[in-house]
């Protein structure tokens, strides 16, 4: 049986750990320690148990709320244990029964999200003095593994049975990929013919042979666990500067969510079903926004930075899961762009203030979120838009953007942050990678409202049809962009979305997805008689031999 | 009706321009001209026709013997011109009948084949002082503007009808998948969202337009073309350095080819069918090897060199294509390793000669073939072996080398030729990327013969087992491997063998490749009711609206 990726019950992705079913969190500051213990009755939809602290999409959504929300809620916590309340078990990966029978669509989305999570805890080490540590006290399996490899450093008990394993390739005949294959090679810089043994074994490596091969940083004997966890946790924690101030919570975001729409303060989506169309509207600061770091804190979770980007994630995942026949989003904005350039002056003028950062490196995800979905973006600049600064990343992050052309029409501006401070997953700004080939060009000055027709001449929109021809012509390209087969458009976005150089980030969504996604194509794992269909059942996968 | 891999006539791969069906090669000096001009009644395997100078396997092997023949045989030709002797046509591109008939396996490697043979193009220009200009003089669609983009510049006849064009989305619901997506923006640096108009328009992009989005260099009137082809060519000669002396020919190799083996001078297959490895062992020189440039010309194309690498390429390509169930190749020496020094070390000291790099940069494509081949590789480093200098690149591009350990039992060596001369596609060494943790291990001494203990412990080999244990682990690991999905095997090999840094060829065969290779998976491409399927058929394409 599949399981739809339409279900008849949404799956929504806000949380709060005082509802948090598979996790607990415990912040003792400067620590905090993140506790799996699956509930195995609890599965997101009926039908699996996840047993041996395995997980699902609903393990996985409390785990990012508990990341997000530990950066904004807890700047005191400086080093963040990952680890497991099962006895002798630390994770045994993604629920195989849940993968085995969901669509498709749903698995490689399912992946892509846990993908978004493991590089949310990187993000936290690199951007935030959040480090991470894997105390890996027991079986460590797949994705088990994978997440382990997202902290910065894994330490794994040494009990003589314990170890860390990639079992994808020998026991389902599909990848490591969530992130396994890539980060073992260009993170933890396994070689690579140890890399492939290590890939291509069942059963895993523990003890001397596990550090010796770069898998783990330390083995550390069952009676001595616990207190060296807490040793390199406080080191680690030791290893960065303090974040001073209480932290900031983040308020519900209490959306209404209906078949054809949602409705979240400054985020709206409208969805044309039988279009395939969606149209996701931004909405600027309905206020002037505070511009000291002491004001910006007081505003905390209600700042519309932080809020609005926050209902464009939930947004967008709301589309990824929930809406797969949408094929076309239309990104429109509505508001006051100076506003809007007054609140990103505001955050680019604090780059010290902890909370500051968090909200730029909070936007940065989202819009790399946005990035990676996969569906026809096209950004319309029309009337009484406010394509500024931090919302005109979303029309260079569309496939296409067109701007009306008239009299006293639309304008759209840079704000500091453009420049630099929304990195691509390429490493690139959305400018510079749209301008590689002159490169001067994605230095926009900070000062100019563009027209459309000084926009479409410094290249920084699609087309600028005037009012005749608008309606025509955005016409033209929904219905011509909705009639494309939507796996052909996945695979050309998933191309030129990314020009340019290729970082960690990006070979985990291109070249891993790319090649897993193929592979929960393939009979030899999905068909009726695959490894993937029959884990657990008594007959034997039956493969075709022949290599592509 | 699917034309299947395995066919009962094998393709073979070496060709000559006395032979050539589809191509005349023109030489001029310091010009040459190279016209596509299909027959149309001569595909490689019955059932297509290849209409409209579109291509096939058997098109692409004569293009291929062309641009290589050419460094060698023709040392007085700087530059060439690719162009169609059709009228308005220049090329169709892929054959659209050919593709839909063909295997998936077929598929994949039809396309790796076409990629390596436009890198090519693009290798002569960087590493062989041979520029390119496609001179476009008519229609050119899909995988005839991928070929006119692996060309330095682009030329495109203004007859107010010719335009180039990428069609494949909109039309096959496929991608252009051929370097395409990937070289639009990356090597042409084209500006994202006008590669999204361009990719998704059938029926591209002509004139100035096309001159002002990057797509061309230059557009030209009918009336001047040929004159301006003639000037721009002579211009791209005029800009690169001669190469003095007589060219090099390359002789026919005169392989012996049966169910079961492959015999050629240097190298010999040798096939398992039932256990599905085939054993590839390459000789070492026969005798001392020239040293002076003078001599080294004077052996030409016998060659120990030359001609041991010609022949690894041919057998390469004959397990993709013609063995299509071989899931493992054993990687084989057999020789005098001081003997393969000895050459490598007279390519290393003659590096200004232009025969000499000639042959170290055709040392470097075929060992580029070996990394890309999806069968896994397992070196063994046994007695009587020579895994020397050149040839023990052969180890390190193996998934896994097991070395021999016993007393006067092989040795390993290194020549000056395995520290960056022989870059695989992610721009590093093949130590280098082996040795990402550590970049000084990667230094190896050129001084020294490791046994199999030194080589173990300076990780140059994945194990060594002594005498007692040899054939057991051998034979574990090849049924092992032997026994697993080939489909992971593939996917699992695509991303540990090219750990570290990503450049645009790497993107093609990761990024490209690999989307392009799962949507030959969907059946909105290629299933009954696919774009690929029913193209040229009076029913219209049916998809599921479903996006993934």
């Amino acid at each position: 049986m599949e399981l739809s990726s339409t279900s008849v019950v949404p799956v929504r992705f806000e949380t709060h750990p005082s509802r948090y079913v598979h996790w607990r969190l415990e912040v003792e500051p400067p620590m905090a320690r993140l506790v799996m213990d699956v509930q195995e009755d609890r599965p997101l939809r009926p039908g699996y148990p996840l047993k041996t602290n395995s997980y699902d999409l609903g393990v996985d959504i409390e785990l990012a709320d508990a990341v997000g929300r530990l950066r904004f809620e807890h700047p005191e916590v400086k080093a963040l244990v990952v680890t497991s309340g099962k006895d002798r078990i630390f994770c045994s990966g993604a629920n195989i029964y849940m993968l085995g029978s969901s669509s498709h669509s749903f698995k490689v989305n399912f992946c892509k999200y846990t993908n978004e999570t493991r590089l949310a805890i990187e993000d936290a080490s690199s951007s935030s003095r959040l480090k991470s540590l894997a105390a890996v006290n027991g079986a460590c399996a797949g994705g088990g593994y994978e997440l382990a490899l997202a902290c910065d450093e894994i330490l794994l008990v040494d009990d003589a049975s314990s170890a860390v394993s990639l079992p994808e390739v020998s026991l389902l005949a599909v990848l490591p990929g969530t992130g396994g294959l890539t980060r073992v090679t260009d993170k933890r810089k396994v070689r690579r013919d140890l890399a492939d043994v290590f890939s291509s074994l069942g059963e895993g490596v523990k003890g001397k042979r596990a550090v010796e091969w770069r898998l783990v940083d330390e083995t550390v004997a069952l009676s001595r666990f616990t207190a060296r966890v807490s040793e390199r946790a406080r080191a680690l924690a030791a290893s960065v500067p303090d974040k001073p101030g209480p932290g900031v919570v983040l308020p519900p975001l209490e959306g209404r969510y209906s078949d054809d729409a949602i409705e979240h303060r400054y985020v709206h989506l409208k969805v044309d079903a039988g279009a395939r169309v969606a149209e996701l509207t931004v909405l600027g600061p309905d206020s002037g926004e505070p511009d000291s770091p002491a004001a910006i804190r007081e505003r905390g979770g209600e700042l519309w930075s932080l809020r609005a980007f926050r209902e464009l994630d939930d947004v967008l995942l709301d589309l990824r899961f929930n809406r797969p026949e949408v094929g076309v989003v239309v990104l429109k904005t509505r508001g006051d762009a100076p506003r809007v350039l007054a609140a990103d002056a505001a955050l680019a003028a604090n780059p010290g203030d902890w909370f500051v950062n968090e909200v730029v490196h909070h936007l940065k995800r989202v819009l790399k979120r946005l990035d990676l979905t996969a569906r026809s973006l096209i950004a319309l600049v029309d009337e009484g838009s406010c394509f500024a600064g931090s919302l005109m990343e979303l029309a260079l992050a569309a496939d296409r953007s067109y701007m009306l052309s008239s009299d006293g029409g639309p304008t759209i501006a840079f704000s500091p942050l453009n420049r630099g401070a929304l990195p691509m997953a390429n490493g690139l700004s959305r400018l510079a990678t749209r301008f590689l080939a002159e490169p001067a060009t994605a230095e926009v000055p900070l000062d100019q409202a563009f027209d459309a027709g000084a926009a479409a001449k410094a290249g920084l929109v699609t087309f600028a049809p005037d009012e005749i021809d608008w309606d025509d012509e955005v016409r033209l390209v929904l219905e011509e962009r909705a009639s494309l087969s939507p796996d052909a458009l996945t695979g050309m976005e998933a191309n030129l979305r990314f020009a340019g150089p290729e970082t960690m980030e990006t070979k985990i969504f291109g070249r891993l997805s790319a090649w897993q996604n193929w592979i929960f194509q393939r009979p030899n794992a999905v068909g009726e008689r695959g490894a993937l269909t029959l884990y657990g059942k008594p007959e034997r996968a039956k493969f075709s031999w022949i290599r592509t």
